[in-house]
């Protein structure tokens, strides 16, 4: 009796891994500040709790397996700000951005099919691809030029008979790059030529920053029968415990094949659907706050990350991430220094390494990702602090 | 460029795909009694509103990736009650019962392995079996008997080197049978000898009457490395929409594969959590109320259905519905018939087929699910109108 091979090759979040380590140093009275994970600092905007008070049922009942219809038409709406003209029977609201990218691996490919995806990536779609025994085929992007889309011949060469879909995040989770049209374009003519459907994350799409916007897919209307849209709600409104998001596609195949998964698991959680249905009501105000924010804090690490001697990164355009490759070997042996040998006044900072963003073995092992989700003042001192604790482990090691 | 096979085979749900008969009706002026899913009409405890409210964070944040700790403690408590001894670490907070079958499937199988399932079964089991690329292998159970656990060369007969587990659910949906020690010996008998897992669905633990318990299958020491309990708030707490199951288990390889699972989706919706925690503090006295509301009108359902010349079925002991063999041949037509041309004084009654809870071809095709979800005058009405739709569909057809 043993457990599946899946489950064995399903990797452990990189993030999480590293857990025990910085509850050690919690627990040895140490500061942290946390940089590793994707959780905003900002609150939750508060008419997302009046609208759960607002709609509080007799029942909390099961919804409709697409999500509250109301809440589809808010959806629709919020779209087409965007000009992403997409409507309510094409949308199906799902527990987070999560079970989005489950639910499209799953109705796109079968077990032993391929899905390329652009190297470094959302780390969990490496666990969901595992779950659902389907293979991630890497195409590379380099810190040297910022992350950028390759050129086709990159994607051209990976493709196999087996391969199904293209997968991707934009703005990019974890590298902050933001992909202009012609980029885009390369992905999308891959997909046209080889037949393949495209995969695309856009949870980060209103944190773009120096004027750049963030593209949709849905856009490119010579392949709008090949896209699906995976998004969240969770970055824009603060509200990662929410676990809302949606699952967008024009093809109705795909959509029913989709609507048979999400009948098969009944609903996601109502209140955060009513919730939700608030947050939806937030006016251009609310996101221009938060993308100024956003981008001065950008503009701090990106200062502060200058100091940093031999250090390959360009300025990133979106998301609130940044990605950098330092001059060490082993950027996990320095997140563990970080944790349990270093400290200044008794404060530390925790990144990502960025090795379990790569299903490319002993690949991103001198990249890191920091997540600047703290405010300006505490984010100074924890890159200070970084950039200090580098010196520390590069002289300590070289010894 | 094509949908997977997996999302081509995963079957539409049997309850689902009648939905547009009934609303036409709905449109047409037709009141209907919904006995054809297992959405509570009791309302939710207050004392969830309350734990909502009570516990309304600043920023809706991701929440540990097995569930909030308190609310893990809880469910210890919980557990306790019915002398089940699980402890925080083995138990994993779930999006509904739905994740826990769906993590169960995936760390026990791969793709083109085999689950024995106790046949007629809850319909969604043969979605995540199909997403996941698992067969589903049944052994039948029989209205004759009141669907009870067959003898174990039942299940050896069906055993080849590919089964990985049993599932089945207990009290169980869609039969209300309720399984003594004797019967649930002999699963455990198989697993022992076969080396199998069993994944235990007891979400209608406190559903039993006239003096039946459930039995959990966590007090089988002797396989307890080998189970895994699917359970789910749902039922008990009438919070369906709240999506908040459990995963538990003992075996720290199954525990650790489903982690990653769990860590990958992130977590569960916070708010349904805090609610949940609320529901947990409960007495006694809020289950026998419900125990004996659900048991009244069980007699209710079952006296009715005496009328019925040539229904085949047994009282049940448990969950709130019953399977009954009619003298007909097609119980999705007759279904349909209920919602197309039958009424009485503009009032129509909707079940559940139960050809969908089977995956033998052609099976259950004479038998349908009843819901008791109604209260006891509507419900007396409810089926008074389906035993006289009967007699009509059988005369209109045998003309």
């Amino acid at each position: 009796m043993r457990i599946s091979e899946r489950s064995k090759k399903a990797p452990a979040s990189p993030i999480r891994k590293l857990v025990p380590f910085a509850e050690e140093a919690v627990k040895k009275g140490k500061k942290i500040y946390y940089l590793n994970i994707g959780q905003p600092d900002i609150p939750t905007p508060s008419i997302y709790f009046q609208y759960e008070e607002k709609h509080r049922p007799q029942i909390v009942a099961y919804t409709h397996s697409a999500g509250l219809l109301p809440l589809r038409e808010a959806f629709t709406k919020y779209y087409a700000r965007f000009d992403i003209d997409v409507f309510p029977d094409e949308i199906i609201v799902t527990n987070g951005g999560s079970e989005a990218v489950l639910f499209a691996m799953t109705v796109v490919a079968d077990p032993g099919d391929e899905i390329l995806v652009l190297e470094p990536f959302y780390a969990n779609y490496a666990g969901f691809a595992a779950q659902l025994g389907i293979n991630l085929v890497p195409v590379r992007t380099r810190p040297e030029d910022g992350y950028q889309i390759p050129k086709m011949g990159d994607f051209l060469e990976k493709i196999s008979h087996r391969t199904k879909a293209i997968i991707f995040s934009n703005p990019c989770n974890p590298t902050g790059a933001v992909y202009d049209e012609k980029q885009l374009e390369v992905i999308a003519e891959v997909a046209l030529k080889r037949d393949l459907f495209v995969i695309s994350d856009e949870v980060y799409r209103e944190f773009t920053f120096d004027g750049f916007r963030a593209i949709s897919m849905m856009s490119f209307s010579n392949i709008s029968d090949k896209v699906i849209v995976v998004d969240s709600i969770s970055k824009r409104y603060s509200a990662c415990g929410a676990r809302i998001g949606t699952f967008i596609t024009k093809n109705k195949d795909i959509y029913q094949a989709a609507m048979k998964l999400a009948q098969a698991r009944l609903c996601p959680a109502m209140t955060s659907q009513y919730g939700t249905i608030g947050l939806l009501t937030l006016d251009d105000l609310y996101y221009s706050q938060m993308r100024k924010e956003y981008e001065m804090r950008r503009d701090v690490v990106y200062e502060e990350l200058q100091r940093i001697d031999g250090a390959v990164f360009k300025k990133p355009h979106g998301a609130f991430y940044i990605s950098v490759k330092l001059p060490i070997d082993n950027s996990e042996d320095f997140v563990k220094f970080m944790l349990t040998e270093y400290e200044v006044e008794g404060k530390t900072t925790m990144v990502a390494p960025l090795s379990g963003f790569y299903v490319t073995p002993s690949t991103g092992m001198s990249e890191i990702r920091i997540a600047y989700v703290l405010e300006r003042e505490q984010l100074r001192d924890a890159v200070a602090i970084l950039t200090s604790g580098l010196k520390t482990y590069i002289e300590r090691r070289n010894k």
